[in-house]
């Protein structure tokens, strides 16, 4: 079968990177152009760039020039890893040109008629999609990396039990930041106690995500959250401290077991990134820890541990999940892939 | 004036050092004795210790002879930094030999008749000395590093507007957890969610210590609080993410005022060990942070930022203290200089 | 193909770890017995051991049981992780028993008759064996883990322009010490610069490893070798800041060339854990680096760059291996591997 | 008596902070002005800077408005900071201006008269001075960080033995590239084995700081020296591995001593920023070590270990400096604290 053409927009940045990285052998697409910057445009990609991530450029994409973001670049899907301060009307006109976006950036995630996207949550989201404004072009986008773990661990208590608070506090990696976010100055055997627009976005997002389709729109999530935001010297992998009060009470056990249990549809679809069980919980109150399972099913699951009752919430617990892959890049990678299972690019 | 004698027991350990360290120029007090487990007993202090921090063992100190854990020591104070599976006894038995002992261990501090004292909250607590029942042998207890920090700053919360709950969450230093502690592979580039017995102690020790002396023993605080640990690859200082309510509602304005204006029996007194400001407020958002301001007021005073609302409690704020001096034995040496103002040792 | 049952001696250690999870799905072996200290011994592998690698315990291991370290394992083949405090006389007594031994022990390297084996340098020395005082049994030892990417980036340039002198610094992963090896507080931002024994390996392994098989010894190669060994806060790979004197002189491009084109055994074997192309270089200044390009060829290749010449010898470079894959359990099996492909299972 | 009035431009980088913290209680020097560059000028210090040192901006700059870094300054002195890319002409017209400029940027070290200085060894090059071209303004320069450790090490080395070839690998900290310098991402858990031009200043500049004063220049000292510089994940203290042949061959407790008993001007004059032992050696193999030892001597004093014989030269041992103080603005405040005591100030 042939390949979708994808081209990605931001792709001298640290998301753009990881696109670059995960799509390098991927069954469905080929990475046919690369958009990034004016600076940029013009260069061949494995010279200019400063990669950063383990390994080398993929080798077919190490001699592509680099093009400036606008339409007429020869793909029919587009993966945006662009900073937030220009995404939003690039990511428009694209759509516009009739381009598909899938989009990591936070300028179109609360638009009316574009789905923020979590596959094993809400893939009738894509509902939206018909009534989107852009014709052939649409925009879907990925949420904030460190809302996408958290959703996942909710959703299934949503389902079976309720939910009516939240409360986080997370312990969140470098790589959340971009290239080159923190000087090494700031971060090494240091915490950065704050994350400008980070807490919003973690108490807002949630509430779409977990929401309910309803004809025309997306009804929220009737449900509290506060989020404490800290940056601490880890590569990738955001840890984050959760207390929730469920609306129906029930064991540890009965709770364990909805987590691991949990599936949705890219595994009933077996999409290529998805992760064989989306939500791992480990019976040691030490784990999960970054270094040693941010990668787990490809670094497209969430890791949870240490449930344990609480003096205030009915329960607390640790949540870990792999900010730039299932939180970025590999998220939209997947909401691509659930696209086009669903007959998007047909 | 003449100095008091004083012995450092489990000289070798993290808080050992630290004891050491923080004494070698003591206004008040003449480090005599030094002593540790059987197996360093007999040896000298310079050559058999493995020093790990900055700069080198006091010139005074590198000499001496390590003694056994055992009355007989050349002193009238003996500051224990003994692990928690040998300190309950050997610490009894230095009262019992008239030995006025202050611990910065665990067995103790819920002794009804042992005051777990903060000298700038609950120097009253002091008073239970005169019932117990160690003759002219007295043990004073240290809470633990991450409760240390927390306490002082809800006290001046609890006096003026009254607390209902507290929520926290802490990012801890490796220090706290002793030498060799976690090994460099278990942390580096990594977080562990989990530090065994942690949670209890925070959830239980700032009660008795914000309590109120009643003729014969402590009168805790009501107070529900709910905490999660976790270790982050920081040397020295505990970073908190807090959350409360208040009995009385009040400003941010005058939640902050209340912090920096709020001042103890040691800032009156002027301790050698009291820090000028016990608490600081900073106004950016990114502060405190463990590497910048661990050190404030030689490391004995407690930092504060970020307040803001918060979805489910009234407020949110970030609280940083140096573990090993405020939370360990520099809280422990104010405590004795504190013992020594109020005529203890006359 | 039936596999080759094997067993796993250290098996609760770092080294033995890392055998444990590179032999999970081994196309030759088949992990059969795994063998740790007395204290472990009798105990359930996945419950009893602080693993610490990436990702869990593989499944078909988690459920064995620990044997002690003594003849009697149901197996073929060992690969020894054990502590050289006790390997020497293990080793023997498993090889007296008529057991294969590949060990990355230090114990047995410099007998007479045990070959010091790198596949892609030295097969030859295999021939060692026919002479071996073991009979059945044999013993094969891997080198320390900071000569074996030294030895490597030196082979080709011994054999086309001869080597005089080679100077080397080392700035070396904290797994090269095993676990727990050092404390997080001796080196979270700091270098330690000194490992005991460490420079005394790099600069008397070679010779043998590098030497020629005659008759019934390997005579060392004559070369002058200084090292110096420090430690620093990576996790793995071990990088090297290296200098060489040539017998006969050439230029730069002659000598990259030399290194890019250099293959041996294992890559015309196709064994299983060859990398495909044993020497990477790379044109840039600041490459290698540990983080990027330590797993480059799933851990087994080297990688060299910044090729300089030097006001003092002919020419500095920098040297990058993965010292627990490559520097040990990956190298150990590639051992193993080529005696199946000799015939030595037969 | 009344302090000199100072100035201190590229105020907002690291080195400026450096000189900013440094010089806050100084008993000869009083910051009077701050420069930085045009977009920074007009602003606040306190609030403008993104201050990364421990503890805060001093009291008395907080409020000073940042200046241009042009003439007009209200200040007989000024501390460079700058940025090479503009230093050179900036010091340049100070100097013409009548300014006594001590720089701490490469553009001037070269100039036939101007002394590259370190006050500890060659404080006659400031003879340079009387036929400077500036008239009453002066610029003096100090070395790059990694030299300094380096040059002092061999002073007396040079002058009791002498020396002919020194081989040195630098493990170098991250506040050496300033700030922002690299990315946390780049740093953390990482060796960047190459530092742009840094290689070249080791090996020329100890030449000019080692040579002969000559009526109106400097002989340069006659020795080879060849340097490899890597980037590790450590804030403060560049560690080297440093080799070395000396004319006149010696016992090690010779060269022990002859460094333990090393002394110069700034002892002798009691300056303040002088260390009371220039150079300190450790007995154990394992220190000298950036977080335990860099701030011995108010972090002015070189820190030398595990000198041992070497295969290749005579000696092998281990260096360590503290970059930002001895290496950069504490070296820097010394050299004009000599300045002031020769009278340059009268």
């Amino acid at each position: 079968m042939k390949k979708i053409s994808v081209g990605v927009l931001g792709a001298t940045g640290s998301v753009g990177q990881k696109f670059i990285q995960l799509l390098a052998n991927h069954p469905f697409f080929e990475v046919t152009e690369i958009g990034a910057s004016e600076n940029s445009a013009g260069k061949i990609y494995g010279t200019h760039i400063n990669w950063f991530l383990e390994g080398d450029v993929p080798e077919k994409i190490r001699k592509k020039e680099i093009k400036a973001c606008e339409p007429g670049l020869d793909c029919r899907l587009v993966f945006s890893g662009l900073d937030a301060r220009v995404a939003g009307g690039v990511e428009t006109t694209f759509a516009e040109a009739g381009y598909i976006v899938v989009s990591n950036s936070r300028n179109h995630r609360y638009d009316r008629d574009v789905p923020l996207l979590v596959p094993e949550i809400n893939p009738d989201h894509l509902e939206l999609l018909n009534i989107q404004k852009y014709g052939k072009g649409k925009i879907i986008t990925n949420p904030n990396c460190s809302t996408i773990g958290l959703a996942l661990a909710l959703k299934p208590l949503v389902d079976r039990f309720g939910l009516e608070v939240v409360n986080v506090v997370t312990l969140q990696a470098l790589s959340g930041a971009g290239y080159p976010g923190l000087s090494g100055l700031s971060v090494l055997e240091n915490v950065v106690p704050h994350i400008a627009g980070e807490e919003e976005k973690m108490e807002k997002e949630p509430l779409k995500i977990l929401g309910k389709f309803n004809k025309d729109r997306i009804d929220p999530l009737q449900l509290t959250i506060s989020a404490q935001c800290n940056r601490v010297p880890v590569i990738d992998g955001h840890t984050e401290s959760v207390q929730i009060n469920l609306k129906e009470k029930t064991s540890p056990e009965v709770l364990i077991e909805a987590w691991q249990n949990f599936t949705g549809k890219p595994q009933k679809l077996k999409l290529p990134s998805a992760p064989d069980q989306p939500i791992h919980y480990f019976n040691r109150p030490d784990y999960p820890q970054p270094r040693l399972h941010r990668m787990l099913d490809k670094g497209m699951s969430v890791s949870i541990g240490n449930l344990r009752s609480c003096p205030i919430f009915d329960y607390k617990f640790t949540i870990l999940s792999h900010n730039t892959i299932r939180g970025a890049a590999g998220g939209a990678i997947l909401c691509a892939e659930l696209l086009r299972a669903e007959g998007w690019f047909d």
